[in-house]
């Protein structure tokens, strides 16, 4: 609406961390701090600070003086050290099948800890305690502001934006016979969030609940649905989350995989451990 | 051994937000940013900084010259916004028979978030969505070096020191029938976890797994029991978690509850709504 699409990344460049705009279809990045010095360098910062930040982005006449090649950065996760990571488990309705499991009537919500993002060009490095990690491409939501007791008609207004998800999941530790059948080990070991790279504003996206959602491993895909097959959608999940819990700026919800992860395939199949010697 | 003992507090005063030193059995505050402006004015970054802030402490001559009335400070809870709260279920023999359930070979691992911490003069809000808002006391471990894959026999060296706390649960949301199962909703609303007022070192404990541990709601014993009866102790909780999450500075985690809770009363008993008009 602005000529300008909202697709926020934060990068690194000469060792500063920095908010960015994707441009170009993702061929270059906008150095917002550059553009404008009164920016916060990080996004969370940036949703806290309101809508008043959003304009100063979309008023930009002169991006394209601030655009660095997106080969030339290191993309980062683009939320770092949120209050919150929650995730919803069960909520695609083929993901259900093919684990011989029902559809749940209410979300059913676990959570990862903030130390577990990491950025789309970091490794994930394989945790000695598990033999079967596995991929759960998710979508994500960002949260833009406080929300307690919302209703679902009204929950869309606390969403910042979207982005995307991998929910790791170390299937021999997430599983009813290990951890008293809780499965925070299985979900929230180091490193087990890769997000983004970009969170593009709602208003970007003109029906979030009918977008393809894909998992490559190795340049096959291994997941292909369309976020059209969520049991419960994002405003159903903030409504319910936000009945026990007050959701921050900031906060990232991952929404449920599609179906496809390695652990119900025939036969199984698990990330397997590649040499990055450099 | 320096004279002082090394009771910390987090304090309110006249609006600020300060570092303090419990003295004289509680009758008294030392105002620690006022007696060295150099330290930090949250136990978090006093941790971080490494054990330089607790000499600079230990060496004190004067701290009776920055000594406020503890009636005249509101306490808050000593640690806030760590990076995680992790907590051990099924962690007393007893606690384990009064539910009927049998001893757990390893930990039991749950999360709360950092928003659950509220300080030991706070008021718990009773969340509408339970009616069966439970007590649980616990001996809870400050972590005071970054953790992970640390070993049983060296598991103390990471722990900065010990504090109280509740894990106040919402027993009608903490049960097999709910969210598939997982207690996050149950155990993980706003101020589920009041903690303090006093983080105090471990070198001034002689010997925390033979501590008297109580909790009284309205005046009135309900839990007593002692840190003896703990089946996984401090070192092999830290030992285990640390295989799958690196564990920071500051980090809290709730040791498991002794017996005495509301729940598997005859008749059970929940906590009530207490108006606090004031």
């Amino acid at each position: 609406m602005y000529g300008i699409t909202m697709r926020f990344v934060q990068f690194t460049k000469d060792g500063d961390r920095k908010l960015g705009l994707e441009i170009k279809d993702g061929r270059a990045i906008v150095d917002l701090n550059a553009a404008n010095p009164e920016l916060p360098s990080n996004l969370r910062d940036f949703i806290k600070g309101g809508d008043v930040n959003l304009k100063k982005v979309q008023r930009m006449l002169d991006i394209d003086d601030y655009a660095l090649n997106t080969d030339s950065v290191r993309l980062e996760a683009p939320i770092l050290r949120p209050e919150k990571v929650l995730c919803v488990g069960m909520n695609y309705r083929d993901h259900c099948r093919e684990q011989g499991a029902t559809v749940p009537e209410e979300p059913v919500v676990f959570g990862k800890f903030p130390s577990c993002i990491i950025g789309p060009q970091d490794d994930l490095h394989y945790p000695a305690e598990t033999q079967k990690l596995d991929w759960e491409v998710e979508l994500a939501l960002v949260i833009g502001k406080e929300a307690k007791h919302v209703q679902k008609d009204q929950a869309m207004d606390y969403i910042f934006g979207f982005s995307v998800a991998l929910d790791v999941s170390a299937r021999d530790w997430q599983n009813k016979l290990k951890n008293g059948g809780q499965v925070l080990l299985g979900k929230a070991m180091d490193e087990f969030c890769p997000l983004g790279p970009v969170v593009v504003t709602k208003d970007e996206v003109n029906d979030v609940h009918n977008l393809g959602i894909r998992c490559r491993v190795n340049g096959i895909i291994k997941q292909s649905s369309n976020t059209n097959q969520l049991v419960h959608r994002s405003e159903a999940i903030i409504a319910h989350i936000s009945r026990f819990i007050t959701l921050k700026p900031g906060d990232v919800v991952l929404t449920g995989s599609p179906p496809g992860v390695g652990f119900t395939r025939n036969p199984p199949e698990f990330l397997k451990v590649v040499s990055t010697l450099k």
